[in-house]
Parts: structure tokens; sequence; C-alpha cells
């Protein structure tokens, strides 16, 4: 069986293996305070055109997610939020669970709009008994979002501006950061995300590492207190330094780093597939650029394509069909989706 | 320059990073729920000789106090712990960040007797006034000591006792396990824990892993919902068999496994320091049997030892001497040790 | 202007304040544990048909809510709720701040129904991924709900067997109880809700008294500890008694006493406006037999009868027409709503 | 028997009844923002020399306690206290439970000294492992002590410019503030606390109200979001108007207000208790001059006044002797305490 239900399933790009096998015996201080994190951090800081910029490593998405949340929020507010994002649905309350209500936003294809979010806000202030609900203090979105969409400049943009002007901290999601800035058409950088974002993370974990998300901020009490933030979450790792010596690896090397190819890699398969559905007749959930696509499978396709291949339920779509999620990632081979583009050809 | 600062400023025993190599590309389900998660927990359940426990794996310390305490206790209840207790000291806040006060009780030599808990438990239903404090839920015991020292099984023995007559959980933090159970005169096991403690676990970030704590449990209630508080305080590895991978590594082999091989050179070649020291006439803070040792030294041996060696300071001892910190680990070297036995004589 | 805009727009039943005048210089203990709230525990106990309830009293709604969910439900648990509830919308987050989501349902008519209770608890524990979302662990409804509706006897039990087959708490938001009690067939008593109910409260402020809201117990775990979680959450009053002697004042007299005779009067007062709209021919929102009723409402209509009355926006209904509220109370004057039927036969 | 056990045993002063009788019927709207409320918050505004002030209601002691820490802290700071803070010891871990750990500091005499304060926070910030520790953000006081003793503005002041030099925030718990600015020798006023102070509160519950605290702030964030933050903490009382009334009535009249004028009569009452002792050669435990006094007694002195008198064991003192406590209140009667001097005099 071939697997393409998620971007997790296999280990880490060998050369990242290879790193940590060449500074195994080295000693350096605990926590991050060390000089491979140093190092990365400064290659993060290069990436996004800005010397003053924090830089922080963590472990895994849900516990950065939490760990930037409860940092920047007062106990009284809450996040503003899609009703599909991962802090809403996957995280088991674990942004609640540090007393934060998500503030959760139906939307049309996954991603927040300007409108939707300005809604939100107007409706909060505009309620005389305002203070008898959660105060918006932030927006969380998905760079891609949980359905492989990704946002325009233009649109992070006005997003930032809104914002800014009204006291709200924005803050984007990476775990698939990759993913997005290597999509067709993306005209988003890293260094857009730094300028427009009080903070949002690179992930590691789903683009090439064992493990492991970049946190960059700007926000000044974060510049100040993020670690504190961290260790109090139980997200600081002791050898910090195995998070510095992935995010040097993947990170170094600018417009041409290891992370980039990786993810660029895993989109190019996965426009392979959705090609394949396309020529097939066979319609898609959305037009995901990403390393996600959702074709539309009968029952009968799924069972077709089930005897290969591992992929994702994702919904009931309508009578006859159900969207499932095809995957790909850093690692998934050439030769697999050669495999499934020819079973998608014989459905 | 040779550390001795801590048991962390290493990466991994070889062995565990040629199985990482070795296993990278398997592809499997994320999250702990991979073959080779099962098979570290077969493992680890022979060790303790029960069949029915909980296995559960973490990435690191402070996350697996927090998640196990939060799991266990009422909204209403805390933790008896040390005042010199990890949990106390040194997790910034983290119990507290989850809503549980630590009931810090100050100790003659960093271990909680049978004696001070039943003080703690007693004073506070005697107390009129008893819901006006936090109610003890729970006994929380490092095993070492943070200060080096370990538990008899007697003294585990009458403390299980008392918490269960008394409806407390007892929960042993292990991070530095193996450097207690091999230590010179131990009596205890880990079935031995498994039996006496509703939750403990295995440390594996200072004896020999790159990352991760295997947690062990009886709770019935944890049996059914700590993945849910693994998940909620943002511990759930995504490629959770890195830990599996890891802790099978470990475990496996039985009483010569490496854990225990690697935790008994620690040990070792800590008490060849202690043993240079006492030679030498320098007393040392306690009778620490572990990979700690605690000499109490002039500034001026300090200076001496200070051009070759680092090491930690823990504290003024009298107007004479400070206690300082030395460390040893799986990964420290006969020869560094050599050195510094000898740099010890020529104080 | 006459207010018919909520159901606290006035102090107390002239009998409480008697009592408080009356017994102004006793001396007694504090926090709960004087003569007074013995008795009016005693009171409600037989009101319940049952001597074993555990009976405590605090001051307001939301207080109560928070201490309740928090005292029952472990940390990683949430409780289901219309997501018209009143946790859900209008306590400022205060059940995520203790850590708890709320697991919102949108319903037909602002009551959860047994399916609906069923498919979410039935969709968490299908979901193979279910840990990495909230585990439901309570059901929360209000009697009346928000909406002025309430349940039957059969469709608590039936929603309290399902609970308790389960493992769900049911807890019954009482802070108009006495209004849905007395409503006209309403087959709902105190000792069916004590009977089919974990906890569930007898709401005071809304229904004579200054303050205070008497909850009723039967979990074991509550009995034991529930004092804890009022004093823990700042909800345990210094002059505890202030609570005692009002319920006892409220509740003394069986089937006769204050709190029904009063919550009579307020249902009967809300009918009579219900009636004048029906024989204006105004449609109404819903069925409410309870003390608040919902009449949709032109703008004209509103700016008319807005001239000498105050109430409440509820919320947009057509291109015509907007939903209000107008609330009666044991305060409402039989004049006052003579005044208003007569302005609405004059629309 | 006579009670001087507590400062809560009565009910109101009668003017305070007799106000809420008064006003009892009047329709207000709810939550505190009535006529009553604003008109109170503006009484206590003059008496603060400071239109600016925000001046906020909330029910009780602990809930104002957790509800201004938790608004005002940031997540990862905690709050410095006397280990002997009321805080720390008799609130059932209510500001844990907001996630705020309690760094308890022991004292010379229950008072923080400048002098604990600065070591606190340097040693904080001079540890290169800060981050592992919880960061001070705020220092607690109270005024008076929980053993009756007060700050001199002298005091004060020196620990409000450290703090404010060092963004600390200051809070004063004021309980039993009017003893305290009544007290012989006391040389704060209101006007001196909201010039010092961030936050503090003028206690009701035990200086003649049936309950209540009005916060006092100057804090911007605090004036912006302090009514989100009570409410989520389940403080914000439905008919807030009942606060308003009763500080108004206690805090009208300038420096003849009945709340000066009520804790006056509890400080010379005290005083009285106090000669006696000494007049008796009984020495007293410390040197408070407010409503509180605790004689040194033997068991048969205790046996003795026991006979007509309840007062509170404190704790022992040494093999003969225990310490017991007095407390006066503003609803002593004169004759109570004549009979307790007699009674002193006798043993």
């Amino acid at each position: 069986m071939i697997r393409f239900d998620s971007d997790y399933i296999e280990g880490a790009h060998p050369s990242i293996l290879d790193a940590l096998v060449r500074t195994n015996f080295d000693q350096t201080a605990g926590y991050g305070e060390d000089p491979y994190c140093s190092q990365a951090r400064e290659t993060i800081r290069k990436h996004c055109l800005d010397e003053t910029l924090g830089v922080q490593f963590l472990v895994g998405g849900t516990q950065t997610n939490v760990t930037v949340i409860d940092a920047l929020l007062r106990s009284y507010q809450g996040v503003i939020s899609a009703d599909s994002g991962h802090i809403n649905v996957h995280e088991t309350g674990a942004p609640e669970a540090t007393g934060h209500k998500v503030l959760a936003i139906p939307t049309n294809d996954g991603r927040l709009s300007l409108t939707q979010i300005k809604e939100c806000f107007e409706n909060h202030w505009n309620d005389h008994a305002h203070e008898h609900t959660v105060q918006p203090g932030m927006v969380y979105l998905s760079f891609p979002a949980e359905n492989g969409l990704i946002y325009s400049k233009a649109e992070l943009t006005e997003i930032s501006e809104f914002c800014h002007k009204n006291g709200l901290y924005l803050f984007v999601d990476g775990a698939r950061m990759g993913y997005g800035l290597q999509a067709e058409g993306c005209d988003v950088t890293l260094s857009d995300l730094a300028r427009l974002c009080d903070a949002f993370y690179i992930g590691g974990t789903k683009v090439g590492a064992l493990f492991g998300e970049a946190v960059v901020f700007s926000d000044k009490e974060m510049q100040r207190s993020f670690r504190y933030a961290i260790k109090q979450h139980g997200g600081m790792l002791a050898k910090g330094r195995l998070l510095g010596i992935q995010f040097q690896e993947l990170m170094q090397g600018g417009d041409n780093c290891l992370y980039f190819t990786l993810a660029k890699h895993a989109d190019t398969q996965a426009m392979r597939i959705r090609r394949a559905f396309e020529a097939k007749g066979i319609e898609l959930w959305n037009n995901s650029v990403t390393n996600m696509q959702f074709p539309l499978l009968t029952k009968a396709q799924q069972e077709a394509l089930g005897k290969e291949f591992i992929f994702e339920y994702w919904g009931k779509h309508d009578d006859e069909r159900d969207i499932v999620r095809f995957c790909t990632s850093w690692a998934t081979r050439t030769e697999s989706v050669d495999a499934l583009c020819s079973a998608i050809e014989k459905l």
C-alpha cells in the first residue's frame, strides 16, 4: 500500500538526519541557547529581510498555536478563526484550556475574508452588552488553510491593515507554510509575512524535518517574554539544538534552500494528481494549488483506488460522492504518483 | 573545555540515531498509533511485569509533569511536592497554568518523607476551614530527587500505602529514572514503581534518547483519556513513532537493555568523581549515589577546576564554600572523568 | 417609562427585605455554615423529596454555571450546549476561562433534543481521531431555555437516561426555574429535576430574591468537594446567611411557597401580553409559555410601543419585522400590563 | 455568647438596609450601569481626588483579588505576596486557578518590605535561567495585613516607586481598608492609595455593607476591559445597583462618611481590648492598631474567656501560650467590649 493520507508519515529528509548524526557528540547548552539555534535564527531573519525579528523554535503545531495565543492575548480575549480552523476542530480544546475562546466564523471556502473579520469585530463593539461576550484580540489564519487554499498578498495586506488599525493581533499558522509559498500563483513571501503579521510560523514537521516549528514575531512583549510562555506550556525542548540544526539545514541557501525545494516537489506531485483527476473528468472539491487535493469520488472509485493507496475520507459531498484527501509531501516518490495517476486513469 | 554541567549536552546514543535512520522511510500512521510505539509499549510493560498498564510517550519532562497532574487532578486539587521539586521551582509555573497549586513542603534532604506527607494531609482535613485551602489530590516525588538522592523500596511502599488509603494519587517524576535504578544500593525496580504508583515515567531525554519520556500508568481514567490530555497540552508528537523507535531501542533486552547499561555507566563515572573529591578531603553536600555529585568548593577550587571543566553553581554553602554540581551522563567519556579526577587530585 | 426589558430591574420581594432586616443583628458563622442556610437546605430537599441531596448557595448565574461545570468535568472534557445557550453566548467565555470548551450545537427551537445530543456524542466516539477533539462530558440545558421554551418530563427523562447510560453529566441551568415550573402545561417538578439531573439550580435573582442561586446535586464528588470549587471560583459569600435567609423565605410553604406564587404571577402577566398580541393579529416568534414573550414587530410598531415601554431588541426576523422581547417578573405590576395591553390594542 | 471571632458575623449597618428598602422598586438597568453606581463611583473618585479613575464594584474579596490579578497579569507572570497573604493561604488556590502562581515570600511581620520585594525581583532577573521560573508581574499587599499591621505612607511610596520603575503592578487588597485608614498613627489616605497603586479596593463586606468591594484603578487596560474580566470570573452582579447603593451610603459625606465612622468605632473598641490585656500584663503578639488584636493566652485563660466569648485560635506561640484573635467590627457593641474587658481583668 502506498500512503497519501498525510504529510507526516515518513521521518525526515536524509540531509537532516545527516546533520543530526554529524553534530551528535558536540556539547552545547540546552533549551535553544546554543550556536546552532543562533545560526538558524539568523538564517530565518535573512529570509524575512528583518534583523530585528524574534525567532524561537517549538516541537509541534498545537503547542505552537496555544503558546502564541496565550502569550499574546489578555485573559478576557478570544481568537477569531475560521470554524474549520485547526485550533477550533483538531486540538482537543487546547486554546480553551489556556482560557481563550475560539470565536469561530463559518466561511465560504475555509478562508477568513476581511469582510467576515470586520463583521465579527464590529458586531462585538456595536453590541451595548459587549463585555458579556469575549473580546476579540487576535485573528488566526492558516497559510495554506486546512483545505489547501492560500491567501494572496493583497488579501493578507488588507487583513493586516484592519487588524493593526483595530488593536487585533494577526497570527498565521504555517504548519504547511512551505507548500503554500511554493504553490503556483502564490505571490506571498516570508518577508511579506514577517511584515504583515505579529507572529507566524514556518512548519518543519510536515516539510522535511523530524519535527519542529519556527515561530517568527515582531511583537515587543513576545520578544521579551515568549521563552517564558514556551517553558510554561511544556514546549521548551531540553536539547533545543535539535531544532536549530534542523532549521539551519532546511532554510540555509536563500531562495534555493532545501525547505523550498522539498515543498516545490510536493506541490508539483500534487498538481500531477489534480490533473489526472481532471483528465478523467472527476471534479475536485476546490481549487487547491498546494500539497492536498480533494477529488469527489464515488464509493466505487474509492474502493478501486483503495486497493493500492491509502487516502483520507474528508466528508460527504452529495448522495453520490464523498470528498477525499490525497496528500503529497517532501517524501512522496515520483513513482508513487506515477502509479496513482495510472490508477486514476483506469477508473 | 569539558562539560559536566548537565546530562543533556549531547545528542543521542548512536544506536538510537541508527534506528531512526534505518526506519526513516517507513510509512506509518501518526500520533503514536504505529507499530514501533506498540512494540515499545509492550517492551515497557514487560519490564513492569504487568500487561494491563497504560504506556504513552511524550517529548519532555515539564510537558509530562503537567499533563499527568492535570489529567488526574480535579480542578480544586493541588499536588504535594518537596519545595525543591522541579514542578515547584523550574517549570515557569506550568502546573499552576493548568490551575493546580503546588503544595510545597520544605524538606530535610530534598525528599518527601511519609511523616511530612501525612502532616500536610492531616493538617488540611483537620482544619475546620479546609475548603478555604487547596485540597491535596496527589503526591509528586522525583526518583532520583533533584539532588540525586533516591528512595528505598520500603519508603516508596509506605508512601504508596498512605496515598492509596487516603485517596491521593502517587506520581513519580522519572526524568533521571535510569540513574536512580542503577545506583549503588538501589532496591527499587520498574515493576515496583508500576505497582506502587498511579503514574510514573521513564525519562529518555537525559538517558540516551534525543528526547522522550515514557509515562506508565494504571489509573483507569488515564487509561481511557490520557491521550486527550496529551493532545490538549500540545504534547502529541505528529511523528509519534520517533518516540516508539527510541524507547524500543533503549528498553529492549530486559535487564541488559541499553537504558540500564547507559545509566550504569554514568553512575559509575559519577562515583569515580565522588571518590576523587573524598580522596582529596573535599566534603560532599550529600550522599548522592546517582549521576550528580555536589562537592563543596572554595572559590579558588572552582577557579582552578573551571579552567578545563564546566560545572554548575548550585548555591552558597557557608562563608568559605559553595555547593557545585558535576553531572555525568550516558555520553560521558571515561577519559573526561580521568582528566577531571587528576585535576581534582592536583587541587 | 415602564420597563419590560428584563426580569432583574427591581430589588427583591418585600418579605425578603423584611427577613434581612429582622435577622440583621444576629451573629452567625460565615460562608454558609449558619442555621439559616441549614434550614433553607432542608426546605429545598423537601421540595425535591430527597433528604440526601447536596444544596449550596451562590450569588449569580454565570458563577454558578462555571463552578458546576468546572467541578464536575475532567480537564479534557467539554460541555454540550445549544449554541444559543447562555454559557456559549453571554458569559464572556467564562467556561473556557476554566479550560472547558463549549460544544455548541445549532438547534431548531433553542432547546437541545435527544437526537442532537446523541448525534454529537456518537460523532465524537465514532471518529477514529476522537482524542484530537474535546471529549463530551456533560449536557447543559436551560429550563426554561433562553427563548422561554420548556422541556416536558418525557423529554428530560429520555435525555437523562441517555446521559447516564453514557457517562455524561446532566446539568440544568435554572436561572428562571420558577417561571418554567409554573408555566401552563409544565409537567416537571423540582423532584423530577432532582431525580433526573446530576446538578441543577433554582434561580433566585430573577424570581424575587436580591440575588442568589441554589444549586442542588446528587453527584458524590460534588457532595464531597463542591464547596472547594465555590471558594476557588470566588463564589463563596462571606455573609453566606444572606442566601439562606432569602431562600428560606422563598421556598418555605411547600407548593404554596413564595417562589412559586411570584413565578406564577409573572407567567400569568406574560400570557396576558401574549394574548393581547395574538388578539391584535401580531404573530409571536415562538410558543413561549413563560415570562418572556417575543412578538414580531415592525419598526413602526416598536416605535409606537417604545413611547411608553422599554423592551428588548432580540434580532431581525424578516425584511418587515424584528423579534423583540417583553419580560415580566415577580415585580411586574398588573397595572403596567394593563397599560401595555391597551397600547397593543391601539397599534 | 458574644462573638469576637470575625468581622462579618452580622448583616449591614441599618442605614444601608434602609437605602435598599427605599430604592427597592426603582427600575434600573442591570450590571452596574445604573445611576446609583454612577453616583457611588463619583463619590469614591472624590475621596481619591482623581476624576479619571476607574471604579467598579464586586461582591467579595477572593473574587476581587483574582479578577484584578488575572486582568492585569500576562499568562506567564506571577504575583509577589507575603506567604501569609490571603491569596496564598485562604483562597483555595483561586489565583492559580486562573493560571498565576503566587510567589510567596516569608516575612518578619506579615508585611512585605521593599528589601524583600527587591530581592525577589532581582534574584529572578539575575538568574540566567529566569525563563524557567515565573516572571514577577505584580506586588500584592494587604492594607491592613492579615495580622492587623499597616504600612506607612513612606513605605508604600518606596514600594510604589520600585514597582513602577521595574514594570511591576502594585495592587492593594483592602478587604479591611477602613480599619487601616482610621487606625491610630495611620498617615495613609485613599488619595495616597489611588496615586501609588495600579489597583486597590475599598472593602465593604467587613466594614458595614451586606457585601461588596469597590475596586479603584488607574491602569489603562483595566479602564478599557476590566468589566470583561469581572463578567468572565462570574463577578458581575445582575442587580449591580445593590453595590452602588451600599457604597454611596458608606462613602458619601467626605471625611465624615459612614465608612470612616464605622471603622473608627471598631478600631477604638479594639484598642480598648488591647489595653485591657496590657493592663493585665498579658502580652500581645504584635503591635496591631486595627480591629484585630492578638493576645498570647494560656489554655486556662482561653478556657476562662471562652465561657462567655467566641474568639479565634490563630496558632501556637510557645509551650505555654497560643496566639488568639479578637476581632471587632462596625457592629461591635460597646457593652460587649465592656463585658470582655471586665472578664480580662478578672483573669
